[in-house]
């Protein structure tokens, strides 16, 4: 089974075209009447009738709006979205469908959308240069923003902030852990950002040891996912503990269990229903988690 | 032989205790006489006369400078670094003793340096909200910087940029590259940041396309290293060719080319000793990318 193909928001066919977005020239050409615009309400996308991405054309696009080259379509056209001025400095209000509609999209659609939904957020977020303070403005087809001060001229880029999130095994059984915000019953896998200074190895090892008390050994990696809220890159991994006794840091966490095999392959199957097993609900198909299960079950 | 334990700027032995960033009376009780400053000069280290890290106590802290909690020595005491004020909003002048006087450290202590360059040089030049332009505040011992307008009152983190790097096999020859930058004769993998929206296995096979024109298969993870020029999260990765024929972006590299691995071989081991190989000179030792060709090389 190829695991890879099914992570969730990966697997968009637009061609980045990296090349188009430092030439002004060829970047221009394709910001024409043939160009396409991914249609959004705020950080949304806006699902066509047969459950589709819905696309327009620049036209669409509202007056004052900054315009994010995306990259290639399949039909060699430019695919743009685009930074509304009501999403400038603010955020976006939760769409409480967004779930539901993500649904409806295809693999790559969902892909797109994420990718978009980062960039056009990060755009949304930047108005402003980090060193001095002034204005920034869209440069590279929306990959860069510049400072507009002549004697800062800094050079932002989009942000992707890695964050580790690790199965945790001991004799058969997986530790996994409930943030008070996750429906009632479900637990995941432990996850948190790397921070400046340390491994993708020692941030897990850093994480397990802070959540739960453990020690975490042999540390592999095994998947990643570009997670669009607002923008994280996923790296799924797992990991050894020697004892099975949890110290759990009840400010990040409601709680902690270990589960046995059956219970995790019976949460997971129940998930696919959409119910929830009997000792947990597991993370939905969306989240890396969820993957990461499947992985470790089929693993054997 | 256990390579993870070789990778420079990995291994730090300072204890981050997260739990005391957001503790302020525990941060205030660490912020004493016994606290153990980092002395740096701009983003150097200082080196004492025995070659290792130099440390001061918080009397060598600088008038008007920020202070960044770095976590807790071995014996129990308070780290932390300085932002001085001459750092801030400016870029640090190029050390060109810097390779020379991190060569001299432990590898524990090269850790420390970097994670505490990467740190303080967010600092230096993120002293303004990129949401509203509004100043920025250092908060939670410096893991955060808060917007100073409470009408945006917008939480910035520390910037960790994730980068792929990769080793591209084909028919037992390693695909190298060289940038205009590099010592005459050096080549190096190649390698490029992760956007939003893709894996790593993703940004991998984009990379090696844009840069080389191969399709890139079979992308594995094999090692990861803070590099703390400014803040990346090098991801190290092989993977696998079917074609030799290279299209090179010459915006990127100057040259690439396929090497055996016989001169691998001999460009790694002339490297341990100051040199250059027959074929091509070898990345330095600091390099996750000649950990790389190291594990290429014993992987047989």
């Amino acid at each position: 089974m190829n695991f890879a193909a099914a992570i969730a928001f990966s697997g968009s066919r637009i061609d980045r075209a990296d090349h188009v977005r430092s030439d002004a020239v060829a970047l221009e050409a394709l910001t024409d009447w043939r160009a396409r615009l991914l249609l959004m309400d705020g950080l949304s996308p806006q699902i066509t009738p047969e459950g589709g991405l819905g696309w327009g054309s620049l036209a669409d696009v509202t007056e004052g709006s900054e315009l994010v080259f995306l990259g290639l379509g399949e039909d060699g056209r430019g695919c743009f979205a685009a930074v509304s001025p009501q999403l400038m400095g603010s955020t976006a209000p939760a769409n409480p469908r967004l779930w539901q509609e993500m649904a409806a999209l295809r693999a790559d659609e969902l892909a797109t959308f994420g990718g978009a939904r980062s960039l056009v957020d990060w755009h949304a977020r930047h108005r402003f240069c980090a060193r001095c303070g002034a204005p920034t403005r869209l440069a590279k087809g929306g990959w860069q923003r510049n400072c507009t001060s002549e004697t800062c001229a800094a050079e932002h880029f989009p942000r992707v902030d890695p964050v580790t999130i690790m199965l945790v095994e001991h004799d058969g059984c997986l530790l996994l852990g409930r943030q008070p915000r996750f429906p009632a019953g479900n637990y995941s896998a432990l996850a948190g950002f790397v921070e400046p200074g340390e491994t993708i190895e020692e941030a897990v090892a850093r994480e397990v040891f802070e959540e739960a008390g453990l020690r975490a050994r042999d540390v592999t990696y095994v998947a990643s996912q570009p997670w669009p809220f607002p923008s994280s890159l996923m790296m799924g991994c797992h990991a050894h503990a020697d004892d099975r006794a949890l110290t759990i840091d009840t400010h990040e966490l409601e709680d902690a269990r270990w589960f046995t095999r059956d219970e995790v392959a019976d949460a997971v199957a129940s998930a696919d229903t959409g119910g929830r097993g009997q000792a947990f609900g597991a993370p939905p198909r969306f989240a890396i988690a969820n993957h990461l299960l499947r992985w470790w079950l089929a693993r054997g």
